[in-house]
């Protein structure tokens, strides 16, 4: 395919001649399709219904150790829940606090008790003057919406193909007392789908924070989330290098099972530091007396150990491969030499990441959206909604069937082709 | 029983001795007893236990809007979860938002909210020089840790058998701008079993805040916890009666059917204003996508309606009824008449407050600890931990068997005369 940047002006209003017949047609179908968020499919969710059977009334309702999770107690989580969700994280138990059915409600909770009560006594960043977050981009807009919600001060760090750009993280961290934290998906990155390289977080264990309360926010999401057997992403150990480096404090692991069991009503986790798990203590025994620990023990019953997690695992991803391989087999026959676009092909995680070219992003999606196909708003991978280029798009395959998928990024491919086209003959 | 205060010194020392022959033979049965939290006992959790059944996997698992509670949505409840506690609360489905598994969860977020962010738009609570909060005693512990965390300064307010003094509370809340709130347990009081009369509702709905974000915390946790069939209290709707007397956004119901259904594993709710829920909603759905819907789904198939919670809490009543009674039978039987200790009958709830002699509730708390019988710390009840008299004691009934309350009960009031009489005798 020639690069439509080297096509003369005919060309490309041939090309556009064409597109638009192929937009008429597409119109005339009156689609209906969300590739906006990474929701489970159906079929998915019906993978984790047998979990529903584990607990009945039938069911012995005690812990390992003897403790009736019907009753309050075990704040902390149940032994065996706690345990499950350690090796799904790869850290020790007793670094582990299994909370309710969110980690975004973990971590939005971790940013207000430090805003109001700061960080294992530091001062509450709310009597700061300034407080500034790094925010690898592009990345989650729920991780950005917290940051900003609490008026933090969000930086861009752009996100290479092994992590975030851990010169310029350095230079901040090092170096800026009002840097508190940093937003991290380090493995099948939303949206990019990349995992950060062992000299990164290798990096992050070992650097010298300026701010004693800053703090690495880990977002481990897709941490047993992959797509392939035999090419899987593995990172290092951040909670152990940490240690290493005698920063034993600088990081929270977040993860749950919201894309493992049932999103919404899965459970969720902190791993930490135990002086960080003493700190948290204090405000969540204030906060709750305790999680649900019914639904502990039904995960713990029904998967078992990381065993029966990842066996699970394997299930999802023969439902979300072919999902995947629509989106980017169509974008590489489509697109493959356009020079109008560039994507990454995810080993594992719920997101394709579209690059445009610059200045077309907010287009393609709205073009899609008159033609039926609901995208992630064009921004919503950068702080503040601002995608400085007005290029990425986050594309996430997983809700539709796979028949859908395919009509989904057919659009998508005839609104790309067509906004580009419209950008370099200088009407966008 | 002769009144101990009008006993001779002779007298006292007698009695002393025989307390202290009860007192050995006490000590040799090594009782482990605990009436220390309002804790459901095993008997009340087997009555939910087919609610496990209903949710099975072959069960339809869509709401009657046809949303499918596996996934992401909902962020403020299922519609047939909203209308189920909306009835137990006695408000309109709209002004509830059904949330995770506990309401003291919710209290938490409710004034940690307001400290960073304000109330509908006001100054921030964490911005201000001072922050007091009204406090009804004696009181729920859990209440009075969250205020307490947050540096807000607490005012005893005396509880009395109709609410809390309501002349103060005016006087408080009418001309006090700091004074931002006021926690409060309606019916079947924790501690006290008391419920607020019609005119205490009334005047609470009536009040004329000095400060434009001053709440209400009304914890209706005990609200379809009745003790008896025939004589069960009601209160005003305080919702309505504040959108009568002009102040719409006063009040935030908060309610759980955590000794409904499980401790830890049941639903909670917020219920106010539709302009307090939109303020509500902004921080909220950055927090969380959603809360647990499965377990929504569980509750309001099992319950149906609100019928079938009544029906369900009356087989709660006829568990508890004999341990209340056995508490308040050997009560009235041992200390009726002695002066030492006052107490309330109540009528729904989960606790029974005893009033010792002023100066006398710590003592009692650790003798009884010193023969195994483990209660609330006295001072829990009041903010700070301090009761200025050093007289009220919390005893939760709920969680031993009949026939273990009885032997507490025994224990305890042991240690009621015993403590009395070293009291009277100077030696306390």
């Amino acid at each position: 395919m020639k690069a439509y940047k080297n096509m003369s002006r005919e060309e490309l209003l041939a090309l556009k001649a064409g597109l638009e017949e192929e937009l008429k047609l597409e119109e005339a179908k009156g689609l209906s399709l969300n590739m906006a968020r990474g929701k489970p499919g159906v079929s998915q969710l019906t993978l984790s219904m047998p979990m529903l059977d584990v607990i009945n009334s039938k069911a012995d309702m005690n812990t390992l150790l003897g403790n009736d999770t019907r009753n309050y107690g075990d704040w902390d989580g149940i032994g065996e829940c706690r345990r499950l969700l350690a090796d799904m994280i790869g850290v020790k138990k007793d670094n582990v606090i299994v909370c309710g059915n969110s980690s975004l409600n973990i971590m939005y909770d971790t940013v207000v008790r430090s805003m109001v009560k700061g960080v294992n006594g530091s001062t509450p960043w709310c009597k700061l003057d300034k407080v500034k977050f790094l925010c690898p981009v592009p990345g989650y807009d729920r991780h950005f919406k917290i940051t900003e919600t609490f008026g933090i001060e969000m930086i861009n760090i752009p996100l290479y193909e092994d992590g975030p750009d851990m010169d310029l993280v350095e230079q901040y961290v090092n170096n800026d007392e009002a840097v508190k934290g940093i937003w991290c998906v380090p493995k099948y990155s939303n949206p990019t789908g990349t995992t950060y390289s062992d000299e990164v977080v290798w990096r992050f264990a070992n650097l010298k924070p300026k701010a004693e309360d800053f703090r690495i926010f880990w977002d481990n999401a897709y941490c047993i989330h992959h797509l392939y057997d035999d090419i899987q992403d593995e990172i290092l150990n951040i909670l152990e290098e940490c240690e290493k480096a005698g920063n034993p404090n600088m990081v929270y692991i977040f993860a749950s099972t919201s894309k493992v069991s049932f999103p919404g009503s899965g459970v969720s986790a902190i791993a930490t530091s135990k002086e960080n798990m003493d700190y948290i203590q204090k405000f969540m025994g204030v906060q709750t007396i305790g999680h649900d620990k019914i639904n502990q023990l039904r995960h713990a019953r029904f998967f078992k150990n990381i065993d029966g997690l990842n066996a699970h695992m394997k299930k999802h991803a023969e439902i979300l491969r072919p999902k995947f391989e629509a989106v980017l087999n169509t974008l590489d026959k489509e697109l493959t030499g356009a020079e109008i676009g560039s994507w990454i092909k995810p080993r594992g995680g719920y997101f394709i990441s579209f690059n445009a070219m610059p200045g077309c992003a907010k287009a393609i999606v709205a073009k899609c959206k008159s033609l039926g196909v609901v995208l992630t708003g064009a921004g919503a991978t950068y702080p503040y909604g601002v995608d400085p280029d007005d290029s990425n798009i986050r594309i996430a395959p997983t809700f539709p069937t796979p028949e859908e998928m395919e009509d989904a990024t057919r659009v998508f491919v005839l609104c790309v082709k067509l906004v580009s086209v419209e950008k370099l003959l200088g009407e966008q």
